[in-house]
């Protein structure tokens, strides 16, 4: 995609330990039309799917999810995180790791919002190595529902996210490709 | 905002202290249509505003405040939740007390996104004793720029934020107002 392309090459800031900050226009400061027309580009992509809902984690997620769910017509539910949690009865649970933060969190999402009639879309901002993405199929594991396909605003190729996506046939999208932030400089795939 | 008052007539779940729970499509799951509906309707209350940034804080806040920024095309900051901070000299941050988990955070915003020039519209969830907006005006008061308004979704105008908020003569747009909440039934203000 393009325009989101032309943003990370203006505003992307590149910190060591292969991390690309893109605070201006995705996960601090966030340009709504940017994010509106990411929304079209998921629904565009996993058109002739048949999905029920979308699911995100928050924060970062939220933003280009419910913009996707504005076009897709479907409800968005954000996976909740939590440093512990005790009561989980109604709530489906997964464990992810940061490998930026090098802390684990719960996600959680209400079990009464998903049914085994669903079938979900997956959204988040970054697919690195793929362990929030891992968490929600966890759940949606768990839950027993299908999960129709995963879109990803911003992708690190490098990393070992996408292969665990693959292995499992789900259909991945992801708007921006990085194959590399070697020297400080972004390099798209192709 | 009657679209809105329907909603929470239909899934609004009261619980004990004065809690509304509405995640079925504002805090958990959220529905993009009513939350673009939203956002279109904060853009005409403040038409008249010269607002150029849209404040909020995570998570809740971010699915109203980038409807509201899309439809006014402004750009969109979400405060950052932590429960602590070690190096702040880039971020502005304020304490942010939550009755109902009975904890202090600290919220943060990134000082190169604001400027003296800004104009800001406050948007979030929920007002009830008003803590979050208070941080995001320590804030926007810590910056020095100006607050052209508040927006908020749900209001309980019986307690305390409206107070907080109309003491210092800035112009707040509840779209939904709550006047009570007692016996388990929601009572919307007239």
């Amino acid at each position: 995609m393009k325009l989101l392309e032309d943003r990370i090459r203006k505003e992307g800031i590149v910190l060591p330990h292969n991390v690309l900050k893109v605070d201006s226009f995705l996960n601090h400061q966030v340009d709504p039309q940017l994010m509106f027309e990411v929304g079209k580009e998921f629904a565009k992509r996993f058109a002739d799917k048949p999905i029920t809902k979308i699911l995100t984690v928050e924060s970062s997620g939220i933003a280009p999810a419910v913009m996707t769910g504005l076009a897709m017509q479907v409800p968005v539910i954000f996976a909740r995180k939590h440093k512990s949690l005790t009561l989980t009865d109604d709530l489906y649970t997964a464990d992810v790791y940061s490998y930026t933060k090098q802390t684990t969190n719960k996600i959680s999402i209400a079990k009464r919002f998903i049914s085994a009639d669903d079938s979900v879309l997956i959204i988040d901002d970054f697919l690195a190595n793929g362990q929030a993405v891992q968490g929600l199929l966890n759940i949606v594991d768990e839950a027993n529902i299908e999960v129709q396909g995963i879109g990803i605003v911003i992708e690190k190729t490098f990393q070992k996210g996408r292969t665990l996506i693959t292995k499992r046939n789900i259909q991945l999208e992801a708007l921006a490709q990085i194959s590399s932030l070697e020297n400080g400089e972004v390099q798209f795939l192709n």
